[in-house]
Order: C-alpha cells, then structure tokens, then sequence
C-alpha cells in the first residue's frame, strides 16, 4: 500500500518524524544552531494548546507574569557553590554593540563588553525567586501563584525538532504557600491539570505519577510527571511538577510573618510543560501519511477544498463553499465554534488534499461542480484514511446533513485517536517481569514499558540499580498515582518491595 | 482635594507616570539592567491587547509563525555594509558555558566561545527574509503573510517603563506580495488595523500618517504611524507600518516567478506593534488616583469587595457574593462575556478598593451585611470617582437592575474614556501656526502638536528643518491620512505646499 511519506514508521522511526515534521509544516531549521523556525500549521497547534492550557492555568487562580530575558551571571553563583563540577551550558550575553572590523566584518565592540555578563533564561526560577521574596510579606500574601509564557534557552549539543531544541517555549508556574500541605495540593492539581489535558485536548494517554530519587528536580523534594507511550515504545517525559520544600525559599528569601508575627520560609513549586508535546502529539497520533492532528488542538478542524476548475463554474462552487463555511461556523465541539479553512490557494485539488493529510486535519471535504448538482460533499476522515482495500474511505454525505454531522464527528475523531493511543499504551505495560535484562534484551524495536516492584534504595544502591538500567538504555519513569500496592520482592535488591515504577527506553 | 497618588500629572508627570506602573501593580524594575517585570495586572492588559488584535491580524489571513530568538552575527554584514557608521547596540552571545572560576565566581568558559557570535533579536526582519526567500518560489505563494508575537532586545541606555526597555514584546508581521499595489494595500490595511485597535479597545485616539522621509524606517519606501497624544501634550508612537519595496527581498533574495515564467522580486511589508501600547494607556487615561484602564482590555472589568468583618455574617456575604458574580458572568459587553473577580484576599475592604481604584478597575462593587438586606450593591465608576464636593461618586443600585446595567455601563465608560480623550486631542492640534519658534517657545508644560503646511523638502533642505525642529526638541510626527489640502506656503521653506504634517515634542 502507498503512502504519502516516503518512510515509514516500521522502517525509521527518527526518519519518518523528521519526515512528518516536514511534510506537514510543523517546523524546519533555521540556519541557526539547535533552533528551529515553527511554521504555522505547527504554531497554530502551540496556540491552541496555550489558549486550552492557559484558562485551565487561570481558573485555578494563578496569575500570568513576564520576566526578563536575561538574569545576571552571579545569580547562578550561589548554585554553582553547592553543585560539584558546576558546569552549565548557558547563552552567555557578553558584549552590548557590534561594530565593523574594517576588514567588511562585524566584531562584537570591545569597548561594550558587560561589567557582568547576562545569562539568557534557561528557567526564570532565580528571577521569580527574587521577586516573590519582594511580593512576599505576610500570610496574607500567599499563595502567591504565577505562571510565565516564554522562551529558554539551554544550550545542547545533540538537538532533535520540539524534543530537544536550544530554544523551546514553554510555561512555568512558580507558587508559594504557607506550609507543605498546602504546597503538595498545588503540586498535584498541577500534575492533574497535566494529566487531563493531555489525555483530553492532546488524546495523548499518559501515566502520572512520582519520579524515583535519581530523576528529581535539583533542589526537589518531589518531582511528578505525565509519561506518555510514543509508537516506538519509548516514553516521554511530556510534563512535571515539583515540590521544593522550603530549599527555594531559603535561596531566594521568600519569607512571611505568619499569624503570630513569627517569620517563616515559605514552601515552593513549580510545573511546566512545553513545545516538547507537539513532538508528544506527532509520535503519539502520526501515520504513514503523515500527522493526525486531534481535532482539539487543530489550528483548522475541518478544511474546504473547492474542486475550481479555471473556468465559468468557478464562481458557483467558491459561493458554494462559502456558504458551507458559513454554516460550518455556526455549529461547535468541544464546547467551541468549529473552526472551518476555505483552502483557495492556487494549486490541484489533489495536491490540497494530500498537503491537508500529511498535516492531519481531521476533515478534508472537497466540493466540485457535479457535488453540487447532487447536493453532497465528499468527507475525508484522517483517522480512518483507507479502506480495506486500500482505496481512500472518502464517504459522500447530503449537505445537509453534513454540517449538523461534523462537530459530533470530531468529537468521535479525538475520541477515536485517544482510544487507539489508550490501548497501545494498556497492551505494552508489561507486569510480572523477573528479569529485567532478559525482558528487555530482545532487539525488538517495540519493547514497551514494564512496571516492576522495588524497594526504593537510595545512595549507593540506588547508583548500582540506575547503572544496571543504563546498561540496556532503560531508565526508571514513575511510581504511578493509581498503581497496586507492592506485594513482592524488589526486581533490583531482592528486599521486600515498597512501591511499583515504570521501567523503559525514553526520549 | 487628596488623591490616591502622592504626585499629580500637574507637580510632575514623568513621577506621576511612574508612580502609576508603580501603584497599578503594572511592572517593576528586575534588577537586570533595561529589564522590567511586568506583573499581573500589566501583563493581564498586554494580554487582553494581544487576544483582540491577534483576531485582527488572524482576520486578515495573516499566519502566526515562531522564529530564532538568536541571529547569526553575519546576518547583519550586509546591512553594516551599506550603512555608514554602522554600529548597533544589540545584545551579543559570544559563549555557550558558565564554569567556576576557582575563586567562588563564575565565568563564561574560554572553551565555549561560539565561532560566530549570535546576536538577539533586535527583530527577526532577516530570518524572516531568510524563511520567506525558501517558501516564495512562484505567484501561487503570494501573497505570503506571517506575523510573530515575540520578545525583542535593543541595548537602550536610557530606558522608561513601558515606553523605552531593552527587552520589549511585541507582534511583527512581515508579508511579500507580487507587486506595489497589492503591497500597498496590506501596509494600509494594517495601518487602518492599528488606528482602530486604538480607538477602539485602547479608547486612545489617535492620528494615522505617513511619516517624513527623515523618519522612515531604514530600507522602507514609506514608512506610516498611528499619532497619539499624551496628557502631557507629547506625541506617542504608537504603531508602524512600512511598505519596503523590493529592497528587503532584494537583500533577502524573495524571488518569484509570475504568470509568465520571469523572475520577479517580491514586494514586501512589515508592521509592529509593541508593549509601548501600554505605556500610551496609562498616559492617555490615567489620573492623579491611578491608572484608569478602559473596560475592553481591563482583565478584570468588575471587582466585587465582601465586607467581611471575621464574623459570622461572612458566610452569608461571601454566599450572596459568589452569586452576584455567577449571574454577572452570564452578562457580557463588547460581544463578549463580563470578566469579574471576587477579590477575596485577606485585607481591609477600604484597602482593597483603593488598590482597584488605582489599578482602575472599570466598576469596584462593595457588598456588606446592610447592602444584602437592603437588596443593593455599592458601585464606583472608575472614569467618574468624585461628586463635586471631593467624595466619592459611590452609586446605589438595586442588585435585580445592577447585573442587567453592568454591561452597558462598561461600554459608557469605555466611550466616556475615549470622548475625553478625543477631545483633549483635537483641541490641542493647532492650525494657522506662522513661527514655529514663536508657538513652541513658550515654556509652557502642555504645548500640543500644531499642524503646518510644508513643501516637503528633501536632501539638505530637510536636514535643515529637522535641525531648526529639533532645536525646540520638536519633530514632525506624520502628514494625516484625512488632512486638508495644502493651499498656502511651506513654513519652513517658503516655497508652495504640497501638505500639512503634524509637528510636536515626542517621546
């Protein structure tokens, strides 16, 4: 059977994500290092996840902030005093002009070079820090919760589009609380909210839950994450929230006089996810045609194509299809107005509709002249593509009919997506594994997870259990929220086990 | 009479402005040089700005893209090398890693200088070029238009919250097109956009141009500028469009080829506008108890204070309350549902009302037992805070009328912003001015714009009048869209008009 892509999943998994990104205009490089330019269609899915994102964000009563870009070098310093072999990989700002070399070259102006050099923001959490122990006096003042929209920079070596990339756009929240209790709530609404949306607008089934010592957030004191099942089997760590305890508080100096008038350190978290799900989404939904956008998150849900054929018949079919737009605007899912493209872009129907598969809208209709005198429209549906034998499922529907049809089918597209990523990730949870390098030795490329019970060593046994998972490229995921209590004996250690983690390969 | 501020627009408006960003709780300074934050109730406005013009731009089929935060050092050889002088305060990366220096400090690693510094972006102007010069190869991609919301970096020595920073955001759209028609039409279309945008949403009046050829954007054929005018009586910049001909794709190498096979240039467009937009509402519609925020990009529109006295009767309260601002919700203005907070924060309620009048909350309500029993709520318009005798200007209205008056009355008080400020502005344009010296001179604080005929000299002869203007700290702002015909004579040169242009201080 032919594709659209020229690689397949089973042939190259890497290739054909390269290729989907590609193909369906999410994003190409840029020229610049480990940055990437994000083309619309790849945009617009990020906006609709902030727009979703963002009220989730502001209903639970956290206010939207902006910091600056740039934090100065000895705001770092205090970290690199208790961090052994402190070496970050960090855009360092060091020059404010650029002036000409006199050999037709440009040359940082040596006479502008910075008193302290400016570090770009891998995380604004030092900047945040400073401020809230501004904002900070009393009681009264907490929680104090907010969130930023923004762009990072961490410098890496080995960079791949969404997943690892110098420069990524994410959202942080940064809240303080009068005492733990309070903190551990914010810490797993945050991880809830993660959680339910990327099963819900992302279709993206995930498993939440605690991170093993090892995976912790420096300075945490617990660290949660949503792992997600990508097809290839491996995890991704698509979203995570921590408890600070009052570590952050101490180095920042957040600080309130509680109802006593005693002065006390305030307890911390923060939670972000970024651009990382887009690549999340690809590896989840994607086929050999390229992305299935789930219609929550698609920048266009239902997209026209009017079959124009350069001649007088033009005319007829545009305001036709105008008009079906019209009518398609006024019906919603998901609690939302549909959103409905008219594609008139000079090119071959043809060429329309495989642009508008590759990217993965839900629906692709197509409208002709001979549509039109029978009062139909010719619907493509991007989650079941083929029919069995191989021929494109289109399916004709009246016109009238269609338009009261399609918010419900969108709904049934994300549904449909959500359950087909569900049974994946339920069918390659493996338990009961007693040897972890027997099971997870085979070359198969699709090994899946496996959840093991351990005895949470720390230290030195923990170092050995961390090595021996290395060995296989595995690592240890997370201790799931809703896991069975642990009845046997540590895979690792032979002790009695305490809990159930996640084990496996992870982008 | 006593207000909210300690300093008046009258003692000091400079303080005044910035007592208001200080008071509002719309930014403050970061400690990192040129750089604010921007809290809550400031970013809640820039985002209230970006949702409605964002409609605006996506209206206008233009797509939102994400492009490199860093440009390569080369990418500006080109322009230094058509630039006389050439030397650009940028912010430039020249090292990728922090390491310890031995002594407690860190520096950036001698090892991590990075081949080719990266500058940030003082605008993504050339990697867009760059983009569009790989998506634009023949008419079928034309018109092209993408538009990005971004953080971007000028070195600025002198900075003012707002007005002037180093770090700013803003949106930049950036279009090609297959000829100057159709070019020109797009850089009015958004000139037309921002003019409305003002006057609308903003409620800040302003005059749309064509700036003097000394104040076009270097490389643009025509450069315009929505005018406003501050209660200072200086002009704000407020929005730019530029039609850049076939420099820009000339220097970027957009090509196309048209109908007939040929290559051809693409003629392109670019247009901003920034978070200055903020700084032009606080100086538009602030008074001397704080800023006055038009109901359209107010992000709470109505602020309900509980009278709670930590007694029993703060149940009830709180219940009648979370009621009124449930039915209130159900209400909407300017098309869209009413935005209300129940401010429940641990303070005094005269505390509270005095921080929303400050931060300008269009309508503060305040509720207590007595209101509750008596069925009423206590209203405070903000664009109307005093009676005649120096109190406050507190309405009582039945709570049955008040959720059905709220709507309308945010839109009363959004025109009632605009029409004061309407006002202030047309009758401080003065026309028949014969000596420019002689006008300006005076020491006056509010001096306004006058509105001259001049017979757009070029060359020497322009230098000339901006020399004389700028001896006054004087600069020509725009020549009106809707100005008169010019009849009379050049006031600067004598010779025959051509047109009238505006001329005032500036910030």
């Amino acid at each position: 059977m032919k594709h659209a892509l020229s690689v397949t999943r089973q042939q190259n998994f890497a290739a054909w994500y390269q290729e989907v990104i590609t193909e369906a205009d999410l994003a190409e490089e840029s020229g610049v290092r480990g940055c990437m330019v994000i083309r619309p269609w790849g945009y617009g899915i990020w906006e609709r996840i902030q727009k979703l994102m963002d009220a989730e964000i502001k209903a639970a009563g956290v206010d939207n902030c902006y910091f600056p870009l740039f934090i100065p070098l000895s705001f770092f310093e205090k970290e690199a005093d208790h961090v052994d072999g402190f070496a970050k990989e960090m855009a360092v700002v060091t020059h404010h002009r650029l002036v000409p070399d006199g050999k037709g070259k440009l040359i940082p102006d040596p006479a502008s070079k910075l008193e302290e050099p400016l570090v770009v923001r891998p995380t604004s959490e030092t900047l945040i820090g400073a401020a809230m122990s501004r904002w900070v006096q009393s009681w009264r003042d907490l929680p104090l919760m907010v969130n930023q929209w923004a762009n990072v920079v961490r410098w890496e070596m080995r960079t791949r589009m969404f997943l690892r990339t110098s420069e990524f756009l994410w959202q942080e929240g940064h809240t303080a609380h009068t005492d733990k209790d309070d903190a551990m709530v914010e810490t797993l609404r945050a991880l809830e909210m993660y959680r339910a949306f990327a099963e819900g607008p992302l279709a993206m089934p995930v498993i939440a839950g605690e991170k093993p010592e090892n995976e912790r957030f420096p300075g945490a004191v617990a660290t949660f994450s949503i792992e997600a099942m990508m097809q290839d089997g491996k995890a991704l760590q698509a979203g995570t929230t921590h408890y600070l305890g009052t570590g952050f508080a101490e180095a920042s100096g957040i600080k309130y006089q509680d109802r006593e008038g005693t002065q006390q350190l305030a307890h911390t978290t923060s939670w972000g996810v970024s651009t990382r799900l887009i690549g999340g989404v690809i590896m989840t939904h994607g086929d050999d045609d390229g992305l299935r956008c789930p219609p929550q998150i698609a920048p266009h849900q239902i997209v026209i194509i009017p079959m124009l054929r350069d001649n007088d018949e033009d005319t007829a079919v545009l305001d036709y299809c105008r008009a079906l737009r019209a009518e398609l605007l006024g019906q919603s899912a998901f609690g939302e107005p549909l959103r409905v493209l008219l594609d008139v872009k000079a090119a071959k129907a043809s060429n329309k509709r495989w642009s508008w598969v590759k990217k993965g809208a839900p629906l692709i209709i197509e409208v002709g002249p001979r549509d039109i005198a029978e009062g139909k429209v010719a619907v493509l549906r991007r989650d079941r593509l083929y029919k069995d034998d191989g021929k494109l499922a289109t399916e004709f529907h009246l016109c009238t009919d269609f338009t009261g049809w399609a918010g419900p089918a969108l709904e049934a597209i994300q549904h449909s997506l959500y359950a087909e990523a569900s049974a994946r990730l339920r069918n390659n949870i493996v338990r009961g594994v007693t040897d972890i390098a027997a099971h997870f030795g085979k070359d198969d490329k699709f090994v899946g997870w496996a959840e093991v019970e351990w005895a949470r060593p720390t230290g030195a046994a923990l170092d050995k259990v961390v090595a021996q998972l290395k060995a296989h490229k595995l690592t240890m995921r997370n201790v799931p929220m809703d896991a069975a209590v642990a009845d046997g004996l540590c895979i690792f250690t032979g002790a009695p086990a305490v809990e159930r983690i996640l084990v496996g390969r992870a982008y």
